[in-house]
């Protein structure tokens, strides 16, 4: 029997620098925290912003926190193409050649020259789920959900390290292709 | 190595009914072709109307022909949701105790007490390819893709007959899951 971890999908959402903070909520703002993610030090915020792309807008896009060193929008290839932009497969910080995008905030606009993504699917395990698991940082490995929509997911990308926690972090597409729920049981089978 | 067939994208879209054709489009109206599908006798119509649930529209969805017995709407989950429709994954046709919805086209509205789904994924097969692949109709079977989202799809119907021809049904969230266009090969593996 594979290790098994909890799945936790991401919605479209976004990681903003300081800079960009301040030009879409104003001067001196910091995010607000709502709820704190699996991840530790990782939040939701209440703040939101409106992603503008070539064909299309996606309102009232969740921000989540802390601030990063540079602004990465996260979106489903559902979401992308709904807006007409072709954003590539990406570990999350790897923001070189990706297209850019228009935020939109309450107090103003930042407009990237690069930073949208759709997530390269991953697990985040702990140095000792990691050993418990008999995977290392940068394995690729396969994870299997059963159901009615049940599917095996190649090419998953292991993070570990600390400051992980075990999570099998998914988009809104592979969700639901896979018909899943948030805590649902994943399977490392190889 | 297994039987490798072409897959189809389905974008969310409509069949209708000879009744729900008039209310929609008019007295006496029938469905314009634009494109053959691949599978025999059925093909893409000019025709497209919104489609209204609780929560949101979606507008200019496709119809495709020809009429059929039963009207059923066919949308991908992430479309279900962002218009607060909880629809079951069934095989086409089978639309006993499905959602209703809304629909609105040029001349008038139908409201549907059910019939919207999120389509069961299938693999079509005529009658000599099944022998081929070594399955048979409504058999289950699991389809491998390759490449940078590559996963295997459990769970995957075979409708096999007259009238079917080579070619995997997914819907825009499965494609997306797996990175897929339209014409990819995908491998029966069990």
């Amino acid at each position: 029997m594979g290790y098994k971890a909890e799945v936790g999908l991401s919605n479209k959402h976004l990681h903003l620098k300081s800079e960009d903070i301040e030009v879409l909520f104003g001067k001196g703002h910091t995010l607000t925290p709502t709820k704190p993610l699996k991840q530790p030090g990782q939040f939701a915020c209440e703040e939101k912003v409106d992603i503008v792309g070539p064909k299309g807008v996606l309102k009232g896009v969740r921000v989540l926190g802390p601030a990063r060193p540079e602004t990465q929008v996260e979106l489903a290839m559902t979401d992308a193409r709904a807006i007409g932009v072709t954003a590539p497969i990406r570990e999350s910080g790897k923001l070189d050649g990706t297209p850019g995008l228009k935020l939109v905030g309450p107090v103003g606009e930042v407009t990237l020259d690069h930073g949208a993504i759709i997530a390269l699917r991953h697990i985040h395990l702990s140095p000792a789920q990691a050993i418990e698991a008999g995977v290392k940082d940068k394995d690729i490995v396969s994870i299997k959900f059963e159901g009615e929509r049940g599917l095996v997911f190649d090419n998953v990308l292991v993070r570990s390290g600390e400051g992980h926690e075990s999570e099998i972090h998914l988009d809104t597409d592979e969700g639901n292709a896979a018909g899943l729920a948030n805590g649902v049981l994943g399977e490392i089978i190889k």
